[in-house]
């Protein structure tokens, strides 16, 4: 039977392998949520980057650039992190070269691991996202992006979510994840409540932020696509 | 209000500061589980050390050397790490050197970090642990100490009964502070069935332990006494 690992942090990835195994990167608020929005908008490829420096010298290439640092766009970008920006249409068919505080490391650091793939996963398509994985019949890493390597709520909380939607199809010998499982069937019926709760959230409402972008992030599969890493780009079939 | 933060790992100990802070540290299964039953036997102090070989210089010294890695006692020591060893009262008034693969390093490195104070907890001495942080009025870490830097179940969910045992005088806005907490709280009832899930659990079960650790661990308030350090020494009043 294919096992399960969660991994609450990238600040732990070391201490894992990869090879030959399926890994899920998780950043709900709000990386891995915003690239599902936008795939779905019709974004052809986005290309995850270190930093805003190197991130900037993209846009001779005609990739639209877009920065988050500590939940705001960076100043000088085109776009910032909110799943929102990602729904105008005007992005079809484009590029996007894309660093965020968390998301974007954690999709670099797994990558240089040499997994067997890489999925992008946020409750906008968990259940898309979990087909996937059934049928990848490969042992499953669900790496949460964390916020600066430090363990977050929200991102363990789906951990427990996909764990709960594949259901007895894969082992749960990991301590993490059984932790993050039994977080998600607490927590199941007020997802919400617990993530207001979570100190991401409490940066939002520290900011003012003009979306909700907390109730957005927690909709499950209302944008199911599934973005894989190809080489060195996030793609979409 | 005195703020909680839980540290899933020692890994994860250098993104934190300690200064002024007390510091829980939580080696369940089993190092402070068995601190807490030698000191209640009568043992004067305890010194952890990083290592075996560092451990057996201190024989000489007369002290008691005592040493497990990877579950079992490291050979040529004169006890390992199960909290049974810990009750002969022969060990009254001795002093001993102490090396396990997560709960001393845990320990040391905490040391290094100069918080406010260092105590060790275990459900042995939940109840006279919290008054003494109630006591402190200070910021808290519960500093679980995992296996081989990999988060683990039962410190974290002793982390958790700290939390609940503390009720409302202290803030949990840390996003692992919240996790933990819930986990105590889901599972409290029956706090055996989800450790005999626990990776350590069953590396128990696969060495055929003529005790029974676990249950042993798990009993609260059985052994009440609060050892802190001294300098290098775990000391209890």
């Amino acid at each position: 039977m294919n096992k399960i690992e969660v991994i609450h942090t990238p600040a732990l990835l070391p201490l894992y392998e990869l090879k030959d195994k399926v890994v899920v990167v998780i950043d709900i608020l709000r990386a891995t949520s915003t690239m599902c929005v936008a795939f779905k908008t019709g974004v052809k490829k986005i290309l995850p980057v270190a930093n805003p420096d190197e991130c900037r010298m993209f846009k001779e290439f005609d990739f639209i650039i877009a920065a988050e640092r500590n939940a705001v766009r960076v100043e000088g970008f085109d776009m910032g992190n909110s799943p929102f920006e990602y729904e105008n249409p005007i992005l079809a068919d484009r590029n996007i070269a894309f660093t965020t505080t968390n998301g974007t490391k954690a999709i670099k650091m797994a990558k240089a691991m040499e997994p067997h793939s890489i999925l992008i996963g946020s409750f906008l398509n968990l259940s898309a996202l979990c087909s996937k994985i059934k049928d990848s019949q490969k042992d499953l890493v669900l790496l949460c992006s964390g916020w600066k390597d430090k363990y977050n709520l929200e991102d363990t909380l789906f951990a427990g979510a996909v764990i709960e939607a594949l259901g007895s199809d894969f082992e749960i010998s990991d301590d993490a994840a059984i932790s993050s499982h039994s977080l998600f069937v607490q927590h199941q019926d007020n997802l919400e409540a617990l993530v207001r709760r979570s100190s991401h959230a409490n940066r939002f409402s520290l900011l003012h932020l003009q979306t909700d972008d907390v109730k957005f992030c927690l909709q499950t599969d209302a944008y199911p696509v599934v973005p894989f890493m190809e080489g060195e780009f996030l793609v979409c079939e």
